[in-house]
């Protein structure tokens, strides 16, 4: 007799602007579930301002969390990670960063994220930003970054269990 | 006897940021009524990336509509259209930006067209920007525009029926 | 027999982008209660871009109001004033300008308002700019403004009764 294949887990985007809370409102998302839970930090440190948010995000954090660092390949990390374990990405939006500057094919690298999301087999709480409600930037680069944003943000939340706008670090259910 | 003024018809205001879904937003809210309908582009090819983003909204809307293109004089396009017949306005802050190239009378423009609005005889959907939710910019134009932005969407939403706030492709009612 | 003390009175935030109708919003919910009003506002005319708005806003209050004008310490205004007067506090970001550009700690002020703020003794509303949904800024005083503007933003709302976020004249309830 065929057996019913289990509901996928939870996947949850949590968007906001610039020091809107998002990160925290991400990690007690994720800790209402029992531990362990991986962080996977996209960032780089690429300057002393970025490394002293870095550290500063980590201090925050406590007890129970295996930090994973990857600033492009998310879909290995997800792959390789022990099955099961809640994993918070933070965020979508240094991440495209990295993959924008490397050069990688991003139209495909965006493709792959969201294939990898449709066949979720853990809980996942994706931090992403919203850059798209400011004046037209004057360079171009800013202006295809921004669509891209945009873009990958409208595609992960199609996928989302849940969507979560977070300003003054109070949430808005938006899914 | 006297008879009762049949009611106005829909008038709805799709805002978002770039690349939120807005535009498709709006079409999902238009296509909902009958065709035709009308669709007119505030947009000008000003150059390739323009161009290239106009076609590709083109590709993406089916059959059923007629195109319309006007960068400044939408209530003249409004006053000719076969009555009744729905339209979608795509987008407000492009016509904004073309009003105050050309140099136009601002304040005037934007008093016709909430006039016009207020006096609606088919059903209208208005996509606009919201555009002042970043750090205040260093150019006094660009500052002016993000005022007059946000004064046009201001108005429209105060004489709309429906408001809706599109955020990674979903959409949140403010009216 | 120890009696209970009176509930703290109201304290509401009131966020929105430039031109969103986040003043007007914070003055009629201020305007809702009894006059006499005050109205403390934070910025100081720099140019005439910014005493043109400033006479704007004063001409479209009216009778009932009670204008204090204090670019930093808004602390010292708040302790000065007429008990249980309501008070309308236009706008934290200025505010936040203000004490950044005259170099003083901006982490100790924000520490002496929010204690303020938990001693309430009138009923308050609050008006601030969300600055943190736009294209990261390329120069680091403006990351620096946006962090501090988001923080303050975040430890406000976690004291007040109401936070409302308005768009195109719109409220949102958040809180």
């Amino acid at each position: 007799m065929p057996q019913a294949s289990p509901p996928r887990p939870f996947l949850s985007l949590i968007l906001g602007g610039a020091r809107s809370g998002k990160s925290r409102t991400a990690e007690a998302r994720i800790t209402s579930l029992p531990p362990p839970w991986i962080y996977l930090a996209t960032s780089e440190p690429r300057d002393d301002e970025m490394a002293a948010r870095i550290a500063q995000h980590r201090d925050r954090r406590g007890e129970g969390w295996i930090t994973r660092e990857e600033p492009i390949d998310i879909v290995a990390v997800m792959d390789d990670a022990p099955p099961g374990v809640p994993m918070l990405i933070d965020c979508l939006t240094l991440w495209l960063t990295n993959v924008m500057l490397a050069e990688y094919d991003v139209s495909g690298e965006c493709d792959r994220l969201i294939t990898r999301l449709e066949a979720n087999d853990r809980p996942v709480v994706i931090v992403s930003n919203e850059v798209g409600l400011g004046i037209v930037p004057d360079n171009a680069l800013a202006r295809a970054f921004r669509d891209q944003a945009g873009l990958i943000n409208q595609r992960v939340a199609a996928v989302a269990d849940e969507v979560i706008m977070v300003a003054a670090g109070l949430p808005l259910k938006l899914k």
